[in-house]
């Protein structure tokens, strides 16, 4: 998993500029989906649904640094459960219920403590990436295992990983730092072997060096959640000089687009990181490091690839490359993520199956609605057992992968933001529990559902691809509308919290099962079978006579 | 609490035969709401629901043993932060999630997994009250302390629960089982003092003893959860003879009620139980029995508050009396509970706020939109401190006990119904997620929305309060339905999982709060305050100089 990869920044997807030969080699082995959506288009929530294959709205991590509800069952869960070990290299973005587990009795620093804290893995390097500080302290106050590494690496300073890694360096030996973009076309001061991508990859290959040479062989499920090519956008030589303005794709926005916008777009258009991409220079400087990133990680691929390929590992190995959420760069006028336009919530999805029944499908594409939390239920399906389908939201993939797609696959695909944390909430007068969205596309229409008493936002994905026109006022689409939401409506009414019991089991209760003597409504004995009274037949003393206590001489 | 008490059997709800002098004295000291909905008219769900103060929607606890997750906080979690005790006595039909407290590592004898498997309790007494046992054994494998307590007072068999206190006996000595209603009418083989009310009662007022002896005084919720008037119904003497067929009120049925009825509601009128109850020789049996029931459960609420007021303890004790669900008793051509017309949803609700700014509202009624949820927001709200309004989705109900009914009440009110488990759900083809019910109502109308591709149903409480013109397929209706969809859907996106995050402290990250160094979307340093600058100043070792790891005598 890439951070803030955009689904089209793939030579695969079709980019014009930016060469991507590893992932387009992935893609060639397996299945690339062209229509994946995250479940939030925001680090943590996104996460928190790969993780429990459970929608946003169902597990309540709505936003980033909102702790996972101790009650969740993760990806982990189901997979130990098969005989699996779940580990984590890399960024999470999770957030420990700390009160739930304190409630519960649950040291944190035991082992299921532990897992609880990390989202149900165990951490190989659990590693956010972001080590920003501020005037209040720093933005994560876990010990950062690549500062460490860049420490004993020799790289000076308090905090290498924003002096070094995530700054380049002024002629005069000043740290121009990353945070601020118009250092974006400089090198990163930091080896470029040192830079976080190949640490990470360097990681995963100790990791499964490690596991080679482990006797007892455990199946394993390996999360290589790399931090980049998320902010801050800067990147060490010789990627920084890999491209230039000329390579920088046009901005997918329209001038109708500031005209009278929703009024919580417009409020997101206000903010410095839109105000900033809006500008071409901005534009021209950012986008060129992004896709320095982006090669930087393609060639991360490559090595991880042929270090599977050299080891043997690379026929008995799933292997699926996707994202978190896009980013606007400038399209809709916008910055970041957040909101509902493809280039944020749609991310690129590459599956390669390397058992014999996919061999059909390789190298093709899928334009099926796929889910985030389609992948838990894929490696959950692929683990084997009975599929929890009660706690698991998400369908596998691997009929697809397999060339028999499902008849009955999903026809409408739902995404959700929560801006109750952000000053646009505020701007907006939005109470916390209004400060939501919720996006349902059915391939055709993308509608938008605002809480707080805004109307809705709606685009036709066929005759307006590139997004630039809200009909969500239209009246001529007030039928649309109200079909969309009878979908997001159904799909909010939906049974997402029972997840102690399944299917099967409400089935087989269903079907009789166990008698227990509960007879209701039956009037006679002619209501009721022969072995069904047996338990309440007999003979018993009158409590008109004596009392029975003194009788039997009790109490 | 009691359990299937129907909001029109007390005489102060307009019962025209049955004398509730006790219920009534407590309507005269409290607030009794014409209006209360439980959120689920069966016991389990409707239960946990009290008892977390959340939809079964949000809990999960869907039907009758369907597990409550391990992570849901319940009003003893909330109270016993307050400094209060939660204890039970009777009844909650609580099935702990094994499966969640050992995915957690929680010993289920310890304290913690104790109170997790009695929904948050402290048990003083936990007896459900349904001791049944067919060909496959007990519908409840716990030990039966009501059961104990009958053969200590010397009564005979192996479930002199059954053989006892719910059977009557014949002139040969044999056991005639109150599970067979034809034997409704004759008195339970039990000494009255020995049956399930009166011994609750005692129960609890030996908890009352117990704590008023107590030097440390911890102040209290007690939840007195009574069984009956539940079924099997057959009460001891005297009061199986003090109603008659001539008390027995005219069924609220029409015959327009069978003609093409909604399938749902076919499904259940072709139950055992509905076509005995639409028989009048079966309702002229049963319902003065339970009426009898009810009648001993007016007089043991009498005893309990003669104890109360002799032992001082009136005074400061808020009282609350109410119901799981009620019972349609032959209504709608209907037995049990289950569906939503109101002999099944609506509650008996008192509430006795011993305070001075009660003494406005004492012997009033409030015909507000109340919904059970609303008890366990009422005691947190009285209990002090912060309100947890991210975790529990009542409202308190203070602000009608005390004159100020609030302005922003809410508009409707919402249960549900899951019939997944049932041979109805069957009968009809419905997958367990789609076996659901939803019941909307805003006071004038109700509408059902029945999952699983059945359109909805729909009564005009104005029009026509008996509830027997199902308006769901009426085009007249159509907008009335749409209306009710809306609310429905509404509240189907409410957030209800972001338990981990109180309003107050979204609100604060919104304004500011910690800043932590995160610097989204600055381009240069005039997009930034120095003070976040700060950090990111400085100088550094530039990497085009020897490897920094050799420059600091190496890795």
């Amino acid at each position: 998993m890439f951070d803030q990869l955009r689904f089209d920044y793939l030579s695969c997807a079709g980019h014009p500029a930016l060469e991507t030969p590893h992932m387009d080699a992935l893609a060639a082995r397996g299945v690339r989906f062209t229509r994946a959506y995250v479940q939030s288009p925001i680090c943590g929530p996104s996460r928190m649904s790969f993780y429990t294959g459970r929608y946003v709205h169902s597990h309540g991590a709505a936003w980033n640094n909102f702790p996972l509800k101790v009650g969740e069952v993760t990806l982990g869960d189901h997979l130990r459960a098969r005989g699996m070990d779940a580990v984590l290299i890399g960024k999470t973005h999770m957030k420990a219920d700390d009160a739930g587990l304190e409630r519960l009795g649950i040291a944190r620093d035991g082992i299921i403590g532990t897992r609880v804290s990390e989202c149900g893995f165990d951490a190989y390097v659990r590693d956010d990436g972001l080590w920003a500080e501020g005037p209040d302290g720093p933005y994560d106050a876990k010990p950062s295992p690549y500062n460490a590494f860049l420490r004993e690496r020799g790289y000076s300073g308090r905090n290498p990983w924003h002096d070094h890694a995530n700054s380049a360096l002024s002629e005069g030996g000043e740290i121009a730092s990353g945070w601020l973009m118009h250092h974006a076309g400089e090198p990163a001061n930091v080896r470029e072997t040192d830079s976080e991508t190949p640490w990470l990859t360097d990681r995963a290959i100790d990791f499964l060096e490690e596991r080679r040479a482990t006797r007892r062989k455990i199946p394993w499920l390996c999360h290589l959640s790399y931090i980049k090519p998320h902010w801050p956008y800067i990147v060490p030589a010789p990627y920084h000089a890999l491209y230039g303005p000329g390579d920088v794709q046009p901005a997918i926005r329209d001038p109708r687009e500031r005209e009278d916008p929703h009024p919580v777009f417009a409020a997101f258009q206000r903010t410095l990181v839109a105000r900033n991409f809006s500008r071409d220079e901005v534009r021209e400087k950012v986008i060129p490091a992004y896709m320095g990133l982006v090669k930087q990680c393609d060639d991360q691929i490559g090595r991880l690839m042929a270090y599977l390929r050299d080891s043997g590992q690379l026929d008995d190995t799933l292997i699926v490359l996707t994202s978190d959420h896009g980013d606007y760069l400038g399209d809709h006028w916008l910055g970041e993520k957040d909101l509902f336009h493809e280039p944020s919530v749609k991310v690129p999805l590459i599956v390669c199956d390397p058992s014999r029944q996919a061999d059909a499908t390789r190298g093709t594409t899928c334009d099926a609605l796929v889910e985030a939390i389609d992948l838990a239920a894929t490696f959950v399906d692929m683990a084997g057992g009975a599929f929890p389908g009660h706690i698991l939201e998400g369908r596998s993939l691997r009929p697809f992968l397999h060339g028999a797609p499902p008849a009955d696959w999903r026809a409408f695909a739902v995404s959700e933001y929560d801006y109750s944390c952000t000053p646009m909430a505020g701007e907006l007068g939005v109470a916390p529990k209004d400060a939501r969205l919720f996006m349902v596309t059915d391939r055709r229409w993308k509608l938008i559902e605002a809480e707080g008493g805004f109307r809705p936002m709606l685009f036709d994905l066929q005759a307006d691809p590139q997004e630039f026109t809200d009909l969500g006022a239209s009246p001529d689409h007030a039928q649309i509308v109200a079909t969309m939401r009878d979908h997001l409506a159904r799909w909010a009414r939906r049974e997402s919290q029972r997840t102690t019991l399944s299917d099967a089991a409400i089935l087989a209760r269903r079907s009789g099962g166990g008698n227990t003597g509960v007879l209701i409504g039956a009037y006679d004995e002619a209501d009721v079978s022969p072995a069904d009274m047996t338990a309440y037949r007999g003979t018993a003393v009158p409590i008109s006579e004596p009392d029975p206590a003194e009788e039997a001489g009790g109490s």
